[in-house]
């Protein structure tokens, strides 16, 4: 049981790749076959597994959201922080904060176009904290 | 390992707080580091994790899912059970039914805001049963 | 510590019932209390729970997300691969690709109603891979 916190400073609305620091985790723990699970300890950003390779998929999964839970004060009654907090809270619970990936021969055992992302809901820079749990076995 | 069944009877379509009984459950676990993963036995209840402080988020993830997937039984081929059956499937679809969060120090991980909730879908009162189940370490 | 890799010929978008795979897999581990992780190493199909009796829901939710994310190439700037790319990295990112089941008296503790599928985003026949790792004690 190997457990380690990352914080994350994002620099408002957008994903973040943490793909290299987990995998770079992993390879340390010297674990041959497990589970690494990562949690994010908040419910306005989420984090989700995306395709890694062609940076477009981001701006249409942002414009995307725009759409479905657009940014308003007199759409929702929890608008105390402005007009991108409830839409926050909604993109979170639309995606997820809690992702389990296999270890297999002492790597993360990703698919050749997943990434990890912390994506970042609020339009402000926040602090993000990610809590990464590494079960398995030598 | 350490497993616990919950059942939970909800009053129909609203969220129900069960964070209390998840963090007693792992309190009393004695377990120093590892996961927790709750897991919900249904397909037209779903287990999320939400802000826990302000109230008016429930009733704005109510309406922003009232307006995604409207009750209705014309638009789907699958309304046996009346016109909110079809919209809870897809509603368990789009969030979750299973969450692992990290226990850190003798106590489940959560971020401040963070509450773990059942979201009964269905309009009538249902019995939900929820499996929770600790790995890890003393 | 278990672990085995399931590979997959889906037919193009479709949903694809993996529960008995699964299931088999659990039963043949002689785990009695633990879990089973379900990983799907791609972006452009899911992995979900989803009811297991009437196949309309499928064609509901098939339909739904027609309706919610359709298939275009002027909408989204990522269209290398046609209409149905975006789209189905779309519904990949507010599904699932990591589910974790509980494993209860020696089997995989679904409910009643409750199947797993690999649902195919794309309208061309894939091969998906799976990784299954069960974690429990005898």
């Amino acid at each position: 049981m190997i457990q380690h916190v990352f914080t994350i400073k994002t620099p408002g609305r957008q994903l973040i790749n943490i793909t290299r620091e987990i995998t770079n985790f992993v390879k340390n723990a010297k674990i041959a076959t497990g589970l690494c699970n990562i949690f994010l300890h908040h419910t306005s950003a989420s984090l989700i597994i995306c395709e890694n390779s062609d940076i477009t998929v981001q701006e249409d999964l942002e414009n995307f959201m725009k759409r479905l839970a657009p940014d308003s004060s007199s759409q929702y009654a929890h608008s105390v922080e402005g007009p991108d907090d409830m839409p926050s809270h909604i993109r979170s619970v639309l995606t997820s904060n809690s992702i389990s990936v296999p270890i297999t021969n002492h790597q993360l055992a990703l698919g050749t176009w997943q990434g990890i992302y912390v994506w970042e809901h609020r339009l402000a820079s926040h602090e993000r904290k990610i809590t990464a749990t590494i079960i398995g076995e030598i």
